[in-house]
């Protein structure tokens, strides 16, 4: 394992995407995301992705030079056309907007068509709570999630992301794939061998499967729950914006790369001052945190935590000890940029 | 069993309340909410509760003449603190109040402090439907569901509902406890006997069981994910209305009745022709149900269904049969009010 120094891999990662003609603020979001989503501990969303990312701006499937058109549509809506854009840029772009609106009529919303992958949903519903908001992020992704009853998957792990401020620590986040488990974690068992826990991953003919090498489709979290949340975050994202649904849209990988994909979110923001005091609600969720987390655990080696808490741990660690990289992750980074032979940790 | 005439039960509900001295509105939304729900086979929400209402309504717990009020906080917000009355009432005047707002600035979002046990937050959901708008419904609930890695409850089902417009059927709507399964589930266990399957449930020690007798908590919905998502329901409900949560609120049965319970709801309410057509909406969505009913089915003797289709064909069926009850609920019925035995389908 490599250990790569936060600051420089965001200059590193920002002065890439310069180089390549991207936009600033679009550069800027992108290291901003993946090094704190690595931080925090989301190494399937942070600077791992780097190098598919720079593939498919030099391949054109994600615009250098967005021409993105934002459209207010009611006092508290608004719509952007993202012009195949990083979904990193945006999303902030978005959700900056969303904030606007909400403080100005107390909630605003926006959807966001023509995107692109735009990493962890936490980044842009966390940007919210900085001013004294709610902040909800979806996004639609393509087909990988089986179809309650079906054989074969139709919705992508269609995230939901809230997050809303606390007290005495960053905010409380809630960001989950509507799937059960990642993908990640099936190819960590396809890579590592063994059988995988019982209701993951589905095979061609929508069984359940615990040979990794056979799944092709994920398990909803919670059954028809999961998979109705899922479809939920897809008429938020793609029937709102006119967009693809996740069945249509292409493969990240495995697909031609000068494609476009279409991606497309929907963000929300919730001005906490039109329903009580911000102090006062900030102190309410700490402490409702906090008494979660004194609860009695069924395991007295496991400690209670909410939604966030283990990326709050990896953050702390990670600022001290850098970022973990593989090594052959690693030799990625160099074959995009050899300068970034100049962030491992010394 | 025994089958009542949607219709007379209708009726007989609302002169029930009415002769309790509750108001009217308050009296039409129950009855209309309890048939509804029976209707669309939810039996746990539907004429089961009530007499369990008329119960509360006598002890004073629900009160029959709330003095309600409404404050509108921002262009698309406001607050209800309804005085105790029934939550159908109290949740029915804040969805048509998003909606309103909805109209007028895109988004509307209503708290509600207060409150009593509001049905099936699917009855206010669908409301928003028939006036092209995308309706949320939350509430809290007596604590139930396990905290993740602790031994004990401490959210409730806190369910979420979603529900959106379709070109040719009533409106698709997906609404979830935030449990794996509900109560009623295990309680049926109890009744009957035999091993509950294995992720239900668990005791006192936060151990899983498959003994319905030593059951005391639920299993989240996708375990640390349905957990997350029952907080995301209690921040938006008691935090935003300053109202306790889940931990806090006194459970529907086995307390004294005569105490009030304060539940706490959160509505949203979105206009769809502020982000595209009505009609294009409904069309597409339509679309996306018809192509995931006609996806093949894992099992060939199972169709694949979408969130609410179950209720869909419950509905069809006992608008013709009636709503089947059991002789001891319907006995508690008559208990209440002789009247009900005017209601049986002959």
């Amino acid at each position: 394992m490599i250990y790569l120094d936060p600051l420089r891999l965001k200059k590193a990662i920002f002065s890439t995407l310069i180089d390549l003609d991207v936009v600033e603020e679009a550069a800027i979001h992108v290291a901003e995301s993946l090094v704190t989503t690595s931080l925090r501990g989301v190494d399937s969303h942070g600077v791992n992705l780097f190098p598919h990312y720079v593939r498919a701006v030099k391949a054109g499937r994600i615009k250098a030079r967005p021409s993105m058109a934002l459209i207010q549509t009611s006092h508290s809506t608004m719509k952007l056309d993202a012009d195949h854009t990083f979904g990193h840029y945006a999303g902030s772009v978005a959700m900056a907007e969303a904030v606007k609106l909400a403080q100005q009529t107390g909630i605003g919303a926006v959807s966001v068509s023509n995107s692109t992958h735009f990493g962890a949903a936490a980044y842009f519903a966390l940007q919210a709570t900085s001013h004294d908001c709610i902040g909800f992020a979806f996004t639609n992704a393509d087909a990988l999630v089986k179809a309650h009853g079906a054989k074969e998957a139709f919705f992508g792990t269609n995230p939901i992301c809230f997050a809303a401020p606390l007290e005495h620590e960053e905010a409380f986040c809630l960001d989950m794939a509507t799937s059960l488990v990642s993908w990640n974690k099936i190819l960590n068992f396809r890579r590592e061998g063994g059988k995988m826990p019982h209701d993951w991953a589905f095979d061609v003919e929508g069984r359940i499967v615990d040979d990794p090498t056979l799944a092709v489709s994920l398990n909803p979290a919670g059954s028809y729950k999961g998979f109705g949340l899922g479809m939920m975050v897809d008429i938020l994202c793609a029937l709102l914006s006119e967009s693809p649904v996740s069945k249509d849209i292409l493969p990240m990988y495995n697909s031609p790369i000068e494609e476009r994909r279409r991606i497309s979110h929907f963000f929300f923001a919730l001005s906490i001052r039109h329903f009580t005091n911000p102090d006062t609600f900030r102190v309410s969720l700490q402490s409702l945190v906090d008494r979660i987390r004194d609860m009695q655990p069924s395991d007295p080696t496991i400690p209670v935590m909410v939604a966030g808490d283990p990326e709050k741990r990896a953050y702390a660690i990670r600022l001290e000890s850098g970022i973990p990289i593989e090594e052959t992750k690693f030799d990625e980074l160099i074959t995009v940029n050899g300068a970034f032979a100049n962030v491992i940790c010394v």
